[in-house]
């Protein structure tokens, strides 16, 4: 067993897993706030160069994990590791947001998916993209040529 | 305090953190294998549809941490939060794979920048990618820089 403690926390406009955007072709335009505690600040030297960042946090309102399930983008059940699923056997949240200024312990962001409140375990720069001509999506891209189509 | 439990491990040609490939240019092309343990292998459907995955990982042969810190990739000192440090207040790691083939519990994958027997936290899907004219890389990109022009 290993145990985190958070560095921060997010200022975002969901209060409500329900009011996140979800399912195909949702966008996650909303901004927030990464407040870092004052005790790691130093750890935020020179982050204003990067344009986007990862940010690791935890599903602290999710209880217990299933290894199956079916997410709000299909309608077919698919196996945790596939998706993006809260209920994970260690409950981490990863987005990928944009940096918009820094302003002290307080980093400004787009992109926000994560409820009010929610704990920051890490903070990372992003340093490369995969090719999108090498990118394969897996059921997620099934799941929108069905849509597409009108099909279930 | 949040605890979390290792999911499976990584099978990886490194056996200490200085036969990593680091600093600038490293290329991360070593083969390895993410070993899930059979209780999650449910967890694991549908997996094979997607060519890259995110591993959140432990650095579990790391100790403690420092807020401060010069990446083998710059002589500067720069924030934890803005380098890819082990040294970091919760010592989590998170790399990009291709995956080559599933084999039950083993995931073939190709990017591995793990020690061998590196404890697995997470999987989840790789889904989309910044753009690259939109990606700003900050001290990287000045180190890249006053590396290619041959100054300090």
């Amino acid at each position: 067993m290993y145990c985190m403690r958070p560095i921060g926390s997010v200022s975002s406009p969901y209060r409500a897993a329900r009011s996140v955007p979800k399912g195909l072709g949702a966008k996650h335009e909303a901004e927030g706030v990464l407040e870092i505690l004052p005790e790691f600040e130093a750890g935020l030297t020179d982050i204003e160069g990067f344009s986007h960042l990862f940010v690791l946090w935890l599903f602290d309102r999710s209880e217990g994990f299933a290894l199956l399930g079916t997410p709000p983008s299909d309608n077919r059940p698919h196996g945790v590791f596939a998706t993006r699923s809260p209920r994970r056997p260690n409950p981490i949240g990863l987005t990928v947001v944009e940096l918009l200024r820094r302003d002290g312990t307080r980093l400004h962001v787009r992109g926000v998916d994560m409820l009010d409140g929610t704990p920051i375990l890490d903070i990372k720069p992003y340093l490369s993209s995969v090719e999108p001509e090498k990118l394969r999506r897996g059921w997620l891209a099934e799941a929108e040529a069905r849509k597409a189509q009108g099909a279930e």
